[in-house]
């Protein structure tokens, strides 16, 4: 007879095993997959999203988890892990075998729609998948909440114990700060690149360069292409994140290399003895987008970043390089300017993309948007917080993948993401005597190294506020973002005034 | 309520998901997954087989099953099916969940090991992991078996219905009548080519046109590279082979091609109404391999498959090509010669490389032959039938990946597979008004419908021999290889006679 602790341990690896094979059968099928498969491969997923369910549920753990999880002898791990385990029972046993497959058959197929669809801007395509996506949704929101607010049972999937309502205020708070720095922007498009070919072969080398040179580890992991860059990890020793390559520009490849290994790397952190146990995660997706954020925009956002890669640049791309230095990626990507595209924003207005994501997701779950209107509702929105409106459903309401993948309560995790990035840069900038110098010095190792300690090897242990407040001593606030967006600001405009 | 039908086709859907999903796990493993993630990988892909050993042994489904497997009134496919169903579930209830863990998980040990050790020979690492995973085969067998033939049990995975009694009979036929054409052999290697560097991108290229040219639908599959190659289909809409490109020698490559292709597009011509049934599949592994060995063999090598590839390999190769033309090729794979490995060995020798490990692995899992004398024996034995003796296990014991991998009974379905595919060879040369000049005419979408509508379309429909039988008129035998060695090996001599 083996014991409880021998019992959960296989236990948790069997669920740790399923999810790891869900995240390679999405990884492949973003990245390699025939489209012609898509109605199988969405098949395979639903099934192993209900195995994953079944396997959850499984009766006789009820009571050895709940006994774990209230155990004040157990070990700290052991009992976080324990909790971690029944909240996520406690919210799998409120959905049905049935409707776990028919969400996950749904995404797949308005996923698949959006992917074919999307380019074009044909909303009419996905207007009926999407709506029959998030009419489930709905079904799922209801059946968890247990009475309480629909979003927030959605919102707690991905940000646990987080609520809209508290969510709101900060929000509100950061748009508001944030009017006068979109004010005080050019409102022009930032300096363009001319118009050179940047070799898709030499993109890829640049890719792996970059990331090996800021510490992702290549031995374990592996990096692709995709339309739209991801990170994905299936297990101990195989982390993986895809780029996105445009040959006209070599800006988007280096910053989606920067936010994909920033992910990346986290996982590649976790303390290994964390392997196949629900604490080699993060604790939450603002924690894990707050390492991405940090390398993208608080490292890539830095000239002394792109001093350091642009002898490399030279090499790989002799003729697209002529006249161009590490000046004109870093003004490239200071400009404040609203445009119609969240993935192409820059770091001021980015939050107000998120900002009408969140407010229109949670109008739909509520019910008081219907999706036939989701359309003029984003635009008019835009058209407030930004003062621009797409020509076409591609660049507006089609523009991201996530809602077509069943994600709702995701979105407000990108700027808590911001957040927490900006508050851990200035507590590195003072642990390393200044992030900058450490960044024109090469000492990537000393700037990975803060947050394996920090962030990285405690994997989900700790509540995501708890791990922020140990790593940088505060509380989530808006401060030290609005204090690195002015300095932003200002640095764009001297680079323009210089240049 | 859901009537039977429905329940089965759901049940036979979920099993055919998690057959796909593990197909997946493994093309990744060998085409991409870093080592690092042996053992994550190999935890999944054991909680997968353990997840579908618990799905085909759910007990709801036994009495379904048997009735419809036993319903005169069934259609002849839903009956077919429950029975595969029901043979599936015979052999699975005698095996416990833990055995088919301890299995999985010891297989992908040795396998790791494998990949490691094999280049440098080192059999003393090998000898542990494979020796514990004999073990456990031998516990399968003894458990499946029910007091008849150990080896048998294994065979009947990958050959239903298969006997190692009534195999034997049909091997030492084809050794003995096999023996004048090695004697009469050249015993000298086949004509090199000139040491020149055939880069990987245009091998890779060649690859692509190769496949496409004999018609693998490239929007329903993906090409890879591999050390081994192989072939894999996670469903409908998606397959996939692996090929092996070597920069000094083209051959090894457009060979693997043929043969990879041949699987895959077997696996492209299944009836689409079988996807996600137990149909959806090749009746036994010989008759797979019996495709693969058509294009390898009687496709690839004739001269006219030479002479319609040669204008692209010169626009692809216009260095490496100089001098050389169609014959250099197909005299280089019709030599018989005596050789130490079995992938590169020439037609008429590679079934005694197949005799050879028929007889080592019965005494194996018999008990007849422990591990530790596994390299004495296959030295022994290899000069007895083929007169050469490797100087390393790398060339001797090691050189397969098959036991490694946990596969036993595998082996013989090649030499199987050979003498079908000179049987359907000798049906489509009737069928098409001669095999070589449909070759020569380009006439490949020809010999493609002959094999999609004799073989392809009826996925397991029918048990191998009489799938053969009705396509080929004639019962297995050997004859027509026999006759189409004996023309392979004059052509061999012809052309080293113009040469």
């Amino acid at each position: 007879m083996s014991t409880h602790s021998e019992r959960l341990r296989t236990w948790a690896g069997t669920l740790a095993d399923i999810t790891g094979a869900l995240a390679l059968l999405d990884w492949d099928r973003d990245t390699m997959m025939p489209s012609s498969a898509a109605d199988a491969r969405g098949q395979q997923i639903a099934t192993l999203a209900v195995l994953h369910h079944r396997e959850l549920m499984r009766p006789e753990f009820g009571e050895i988890v709940a006994a774990r999880a209230a155990d004040p002898d157990a070990a700290p791990s052991a009992r976080r892990e324990a909790q971690l385990l029944a909240h996520r029972r406690e919210r799998a046993e409120r959905v049905s075998e049935a409707l776990v497959r028919e969400l996950s058959e749904a995404a797949s197929e308005a996923l698949a729609v959006w992917t074919d669809a999307r380019e074009r801007g044909d909303w009419d395509s996905l207007r009926g998948p999407l709506g029959r996506l998030v009419a489930l949704k709905r079904h799922e929101a209801q059946a968890i909440s247990g009475g309480h607010d629909l979003y927030d049972a959605l919102l707690d999937e991905h940000e646990p114990g987080a609520h809209a309502a508290e969510l709101a205020p900060i929000f509100t708070e950061l748009a508001e700060r944030l009017s006068p720095l979109v004010a005080s922007g050019t409102a022009q498009p930032p300096p363009t690149l001319p118009q050179r070919d940047w070799p898709r072969a030499a993109q890829l080398q640049l890719a792996h360069d970059v990331a090996a040179l800021i510490g992702f580890d290549l031995t374990a992991g592996r990096i692709g292409e995709s339309a739209h860059p991801f990170s994905s990890s299936s297990g101990l020793g195989d982390v993986r994140f895809a780029t996105r390559i445009d040959e006209r520009n070599p800006i988007s490849n280096v910053l989606s290399v920067l936010h994909e290994a920033g992910h990346a790397m986290y996982e590649q952190g976790f303390d290994p003895d964390y392997a196949r146990t629900m604490l080699w995660d993060a604790p939450s997706l603002s924690a894990h987008e707050a390492q991405a954020r940090f390398w993208e925009n608080h490292v890539g956002g830095a000239l002394e970043f792109w001093r350091i890669i642009e002898p490399r640049m030279r090499e790989l791309f002799p003729a697209a390089m002529r006249g161009l230095d590490a000046g004109d990626f870093h003004a490239a990507t200071a400009t404040v300017c609203p445009s119609l595209v969240r993935v192409e924003a820059d770091e001021v207005t980015y939050n107000l993309h998120i900002v009408l994501r969140f407010e229109l997701e949670q109008a739909l779950i509520t019910g008081a948007l219907d999706v036939r209107d989701l359309p003029e509702a984003w635009n008019a929105r835009m058209d407030e917080l930004l003062g621009v409106v797409p020509d076409s459903p591609a660049d507006g309401v089609m523009q991201d993948v996530h809602w077509a993948d069943g994600l709702f309560g995701y979105f407000p995790t990108y700027t808590l993401g911001n957040l927490y990035a900006a508050q851990l840069a200035a507590t590195a900038d003072v642990a390393l005597g200044g992030l900058s110098a450490a960044i024109a010095d090469g000492g990537f190792a000393d700037i990975l190294g803060f947050m394996r300690t920090r962030i990285h090897r405690h994997g989900a242990l700790y509540p995501t506020a708890e791990l922020m407040e140990r790593a940088t001593g505060v509380p989530l606030g808006a401060d030290m973002l609005i204090a690195h967006l002015e300095r932003r600001t200002r640095a764009s405009a001297s680079t323009r005034g210089t240049d």
